[in-house]
């Protein structure tokens, strides 16, 4: 390794535009390449995060206020990096996790019509200025994911909402990603699967050779 | 009823103070004054709210990153506030509730050590202007309520924490009452029941007597 501090990298994308087989990509892709790193992801990441996680995500009666999703979210967030991954990082480890704050922006602020300015204010509280090194996004039209996400039997809190809704999280995403060019690739997910890793290992190439990193 | 609009009560104090046997006599009182109210808790009030408080309240493995808990209970909070105590409110009906946010200021501030200004920003995102109109504190030595918790058998995840973190609630809920004696009424809970209850019951005469509503 050309120095000690661990990178960040995310990966981001509504629902069924791969990021499962891709993060399976990714874990072999830095797994090759000799880089030590953790693998986790958002909301989750830790026993008492996972719960959290279990809370948002089941479908129950009572309405859930929105305002209470997005804190939600943020606990389990200010669990997960202030136990695993800024210790990871501080440890040289990279990190490799399954959406970050930009998921948030995404689902909660385009998705919901929470203000950005109440999510700013919850990611400079949590997290200072720690944000991914790279974000890979996963993009693919909303039919073509909910077709896949369809396959997966019952649905979640989330994935039972509609077509709109994820209309506006993918309109969030590209916002995201055009407003932060240098820290996100945008991925075209609906092209085949071995073209969309060719892609990501393109990408994660491009990011180990300018880390500093050998691989 | 002189007017429509619901008044809120909290009640307030450290372990073992007596706020179970208290709020029964409030709810007594309330009924005799033929008074609609709710009465209800924090963290909790709502299914999902209970579920984060039950996060909250059982002790585990994990260390609970303290911004963690902060986020959580307000994230309880907003649900309770907005699916329950607003709408009672709003219909004129009185809400009594165990704990409130000066339970926040007093544990996870004073407590803990979390600052007052993240405090108070996550306190105007979830309430705006909300705040009880009546808030009692039972206040009593730390030794008296420790006692008396203690009689309780299993201790949750607060209740665990040391004479020093008890010392800190204490001083810092005089501190709040202190700063806003118009809202607050301390209740010196090392008394005989019988004392503690005819001093609640004067404070809760003048405040339906200066409310407009008859009792």
């Amino acid at each position: 390794m050309g120095e000690l501090r661990g990178r960040f990298i995310s990966l981001e994308g509504g629902e069924g535009v791969g990021k499962s087989s891709n993060i399976a990509f990714i874990v072999d892709w830095l797994t090759d390449a000799g880089i030590p790193f953790i693998q986790t992801r958002e909301p989750g990441g830790t026993p008492l995060a996972e719960e959290v996680r279990e809370l948002l995500l089941r479908p129950r009666d009572e309405g859930m206020t929105e305002l209470s999703e997005l804190l939600l979210v943020f606990a389990a967030r200010a669990q997960h990096l202030h136990t695993k991954i800024e210790p990871a990082l501080a440890a040289g480890t990279w990190v490799l996790c399954d959406r970050f704050t930009d998921a948030t922006f995404a689902y909660q602020g385009y998705g919901r019509g929470l203000s950005r300015d109440t999510i700013e204010q919850l990611q400079q509280m949590v997290q200072g200025a720690r944000r991914p090194d790279l974000t890979l996004l996963l993009d693919a039209p909303v039919e073509v994911g909910m077709a896949r996400a369809g396959e997966r039997g019952e649905l979640d809190r989330f994935e039972q909402e509609q077509h709109s809704f994820f209309e506006r999280v993918r309109a969030g995403y590209l916002a995201l990603a055009e407003a932060d060019p240098q820290r996100f690739s945008i991925i075209d997910a609906s092209q085949p699967l071995a073209d969309v890793q060719r892609d990501i290992g393109q990408v994660l190439q491009r990011f180990v050779d300018g880390s500093g990193a050998s691989a």
